[in-house]
């Protein structure tokens, strides 16, 4: 069961209706067994709809990411953490143990599907440099803010972020492309790092 | 130019020269137009022999996948470092600034594109769980060695090379899969994650 994309409960116009079914879809086949053929199953309509709108396969997809990293921008600023460490452990215990039951693990799955397009696609490969400089730098913020607060070190923000990023996206890639990963290892090592490297509070050490 | 796969000067059997065609034709055209023909191609020999020996393209890129790390093992234990810090920081310099000039990009470009094949097929991603567990215990071995001399504290072997491994697998991702990646920051990071979590000099902090 594929279920909706985070941040869409219902449809309310084509291409959010479009975006619901290629959401589904991929879930569903992955990126290599889809066509606009069964993107238009899920969508439920002709898939002449969809060539309306989208020169094809790859059109559609490249528009769908930049739906979804719309969607996640609009929906972030939800900050109701107790204080930037325990902001950014949320952000990281998201990105590491996958613990957002919105996305399912199929939906990941093809997520390394589309990334790995950009390899040698130069569409895909401005999709993901701009969605991983967003992520990346909504990791600054925190740790600006923290450093504000006195919660963190006077580190420099942007290299502990392409630190941090750069876990995120090799846990990602690995809890979908390898049997059994186990995130806690590493979700311990991290907090430790956290500790040690970041937090201002000495008596952590 | 696409080469010749680390560890093969000049293939000596059918086999070897099979793998180096199919390093050659995965470097130029990437996993999804790869075909059996181009294969062929670089191997300068008709495709039905290729079809002899593998089912398709993708029992022939697995059995590549086997090759290439049954290579890499046999050419590990090559250890002229000075010490474990020494070798650890060898080992995570190539893995994250890609400093082999044995292995071209495009090459990478192709590994990440195998990788994602293993969102969906069980076959790579049996491969890539066993490679990901052999890296990651060379790690442990490296770790395990430093310890014992005194030149790492009494970490946690597994829990450090799980933290060192999937920051690896993240930016060989983020390597090929964007535009400017810049491995310094991250390195720069990791130094100090060296000096401060692992390394048994107290005077590093």
């Amino acid at each position: 069961m594929a279920g909706t994309p985070p941040f869409i409960d219902e449809p309310t116009d084509t291409r959010e209706a479009i975006m619901v079914a290629t959401y589904r879809a991929l879930s569903t086949h992955g990126y290599a067994d889809l066509t606009i053929q069964r993107i238009g199953d899920e969508f439920g309509k002709s898939k002449s709809l969809l060539y309306h709108h989208y020169d094809g396969k790859d059109d559609l997809l490249l528009d769908f990411l930049d739906f979804m990293l719309e969607r996640f921008e609009a929906a972030l600023p939800i900050d109701d953490h107790e204080d930037s460490m325990a902001h950014l452990k949320a952000v990281l215990d998201h990105g590491i143990l996958g613990s957002d039951p919105a996305v399912n693990g199929d939906f990941m799955g093809a997520m390394i599907e589309l990334r790995a397009q950009a390899a040698n696609d130069p569409d895909y490969r401005d999709h993901f440099t701009r969605s991983d400089r967003f992520f990346q730098e909504r990791l600054v913020d925190v740790l600006r803010s923290g450093i504000r607060e006195g919660v963190f070190r006077k580190v420099d923000p942007n290299r502990s972020a392409a630190f941090l990023h750069t876990m995120i996206v090799g846990a990602m890639t690995q809890r979908t492309t390898v049997d059994g990963f186990d995130g806690d290892p590493l979700r311990a090592e991290l907090q430790q790092y956290l500790r040690v490297v970041l937090s201002a509070d000495r008596s952590l050490e």
